[in-house]
């Protein structure tokens, strides 16, 4: 059945709608433009309204209204992530969940919060209740939501103690409106969190969130110099392996990214300088700093004590998907990749890597927890030419054994591990029985038999104008 | 020079002494009778003389005056120690640190304390202070005291998550004084602290402590039980593995120790049940059951839900060395040992060992976190038979590739790797000059050219009457 737009619209004229082309073409973007890949495809897409709904009953009373009226809903929490996963691939109607942003209870260990709260007022409103903070967030805190944080992200800033938001215990409860003639309020615990966390709104629309809480120190936050890039990260590595020294942060990056794209750190750094970004506990800075003595790194910026000029903000803001902002503000031909280093010959892979590229592909590491051990995301810079040339990079990677999740991809299983999550699958059967949420993300739902030999395009994409 | 006891104990006598011998003989003891090997050696010891200093000038003029009359001194906290740490060998004094029991300052991650504060007292002040506690503590944490638990101990619970006592960040630092003419006050940090931490008080006296603070839960203690004792082990080394999931205890312990040792357990196992005794953080507790469905244990005690006749005090007090203090109480024939496993091998080492000895040596092992990785600290029940068979069951486990750490052994080098530690020896030369601070029990300061070849004797012990 086609999309009756006019009466969807109507039908929910008494909710906070927004038909403004240009507001609604804002809205109906993320940080997609990261990827040239992407940028090529989706640039053009554009909802046809957008929808600010107050509260879970206007969350439903949207979806019901989607449903009977064959409008696709795609979910946006703050657009900050880089995969088009909030981008509406076939018009329809953009499910904005701004005002949605209370925090409802604070327990020691544990918040409820709702899905549209910006991750800095969420620790914000933790560390004024209790000293606590979030365990882990993106590099964007100071814009992101934690709902777009649980639906599109992985890990981030903290990832380095507490390992990625899949691994258990990292999410407590998900509270779940399905899109039906009439609609189901779920909440999903422990194996079920899997449906649909990190499912970019496919199957279902989050309207509640318990997360654990760790608690607020006032990180000490650094910049470690190194000569040599494999000693900087033997050193966050092995600093990440100190259990007694508290840190959320070991980001190593290397030369020339800091000179040539950290601006306000480029005067004190030469080229040759590869960097550590760190957060350390205050309480952990006396064993911190005596290993940090064993080691040939400088520090050449401390958060609580340093003479610059100006001020270069918090240094997760130089880690996780900013480097790749920074560098991309200075040399739009620069993107990225995500790869992970893992497992006894990860030193080794990195290296190889390193040697096999060159300048082209620049190292940006952060340090992770997985399955008791530490290993690497790892963010590249990637120097793009062409795509056949990007894919060629991937192809590289994967045949030194070293798994890539491509950014390139607004797909779910194109940007993690290429297979179907039947969990998701089976429950986006359930929620979302017309393939209404955010349509074209999920090859599974579209496709079952995609061999993933080259970049899926989703049929029903609204062609460019 | 003789000691002049009576010259001291004028000296002193405006301070708290004690010489009934009664009371003196009981403050000169520790739990050294866990080794029938020391209780052979070290039962008839007894100090002159007890002092009870109420400040660090009260311990300044303790160690000038005891000086000046060459007085061996020998720091006790609550004597919970098991290698007769807190043992005079050649009599003296007995400083005992029960007035210096301060909480001075806590702060958002640390606490600064004297040395005679009992660990529960502490972590009850920082809890009521500021919902904190301290990372890692004995199985004696209701009994003993922090400044006695970092003289001599290594780590304890917590140490699955934080790491071992000596591991950088698990001690902040340490104010000490020396036993000279004119004792110093000093200031240990970082690379500094190891000369005085785990010392035995060989060089110097702490007189107060800054260590880290983590958030206090309501741990949610609990039994499992497993048919197989490997299957056992797994669980704790992946749970401890877990990142996202926080936990302060994870402690395999090997049938049929359960059922006969711990007395208020018996009822709800069978002989053949090996128990995982853990701590899991309330929040923590979706995460951890969600862990525990994939796995073949049965959870037969939660502390916050169980419906058993008699409760069966903390779940830490199975563990660490608790559980040889339950099957002494029935049995005291057993002894015990500690064995460290560790290395991509260290599962099959524990097979091999549980295979050889049988019955003999019944496995209990504590995951701790080492070098970034989990390993086992084993204090495996002993059935005792003579010494020769103990000293054969240590060589097949260190020609198995396994280190022990003696303890049936009082020297400091005995009891841990069989080497001298420069840093404490070059310390205690400076702090020690007349090597008063508890004789016998720094090999190297007695017979610098020792080859570890039989347990050494102090030539200066007491003679048994």
């Amino acid at each position: 059945m086609p999309a009756d737009i006019a009466g969807a619209i109507a039908a929910l004229s008494h909710l906070e709608i927004d038909r403004k082309p240009a507001s609604v073409k804002a809205k109906s973007r993320d940080f997609f433009w990261y990827s040239p890949v992407l940028k090529a495809r989706m640039d053009h897409l554009q909802a046809d309204f957008v929808v600010s709904p107050r509260s879970e009953a206007e969350v439903i009373e949207v979806l019901k209204v989607c449903y009977a009226h064959d409008v696709p809903v795609t979910t946006r929490g703050a657009g900050t992530g880089n995969y088009g996963q909030a981008m509406p691939l076939a018009g329809g109607c953009v499910l904005h969940m701004r005002h949605m942003a209370a925090v409802k209870e604070v327990h020691p260990g544990r918040v409820i919060v709702e899905p549209g709260c910006l991750l800095k007022d969420l620790d914000a409103h933790c560390k004024a209740h209790s000293g606590q903070e979030i365990r882990m967030f993106s590099s964007t805190w100071a814009t992101a939501t934690i709902g777009g944080f649980i639906a599109g992200g992985s890990g981030g800033v903290g990832s380095c103690r507490w390992g990625a938001l899949r691994d258990l215990g990292n999410i407590i409860r998900l509270r779940v409106v399905t899109m039906e003639e009439q609609p189901r309020v779920l909440e999903f615990r422990g194996e079920e969190l899997p449906r649909v966390s990190h499912a970019y709104g496919t199957n279902g629309i989050i309207t509640e969130i318990e997360m654990p809480l760790a608690p607020a120190y006032d990180w000490v936050e650094m910049f470690v110099a190194f000569k040599d890039f494999m000693a900087a990260v033997e050193y966050a590595r092995d600093l990440t392996d100190e259990a007694g020294i508290l840190i959320k942060l070991a980001t190593p990056i290397q030369a020339p990214i800091a000179h040539d794209y950290f601006q306000r750190v480029k005067p004190y750094v030469a080229p040759g300088d590869n960097l550590v970004a760190l957060m350390v506990a205050p309480h952990s800075m006396d064993g911190f700093l005596t290993f940090h003595a064993r080691r040939d790194g400088r520090i050449i910026y401390r958060s609580d004590d340093n003479d610059w000029a100006k001020n270069p903000g918090p240094v997760f803001e130089y880690g996780w998907n900013h480097t790749t902002l920074r560098a991309l503000k200075v040399d739009p031909a620069i993107t990225y990749l995500q790869v992970r280093f893992a497992g006894d010959d990860m030193l080794e892979k990195i290296r190889k890597v390193s040697a096999i590229f060159g300048d082209e592909v620049l190292q940006h590491l952060e340090a992770m927890k997985e399955g008791g051990r530490t290993m690497f995301a790892s963010l590249p810079l990637i120097r793009f030419t062409t795509e056949a040339r990007l894919d060629e990079i991937v192809h590289i990677h994967e045949d030194l054994g070293c798994m890539v999740f491509n950014p390139h991809r607004y797909t779910l299983e194109e940007g993690g591990r290429q297979t179907v999550d039947d969990r998701q699958l089976a429950f986006k059967r359930q929620a979302d029985p017309k393939g209404l949420l955010n349509p074209g993300k999920m090859i599974a739902w579209d496709d079952p038999d995609w061999g993933y030999d080259r970049m899926y395009a989703y049929p029903g994409m609204t062609a460019a104008e």
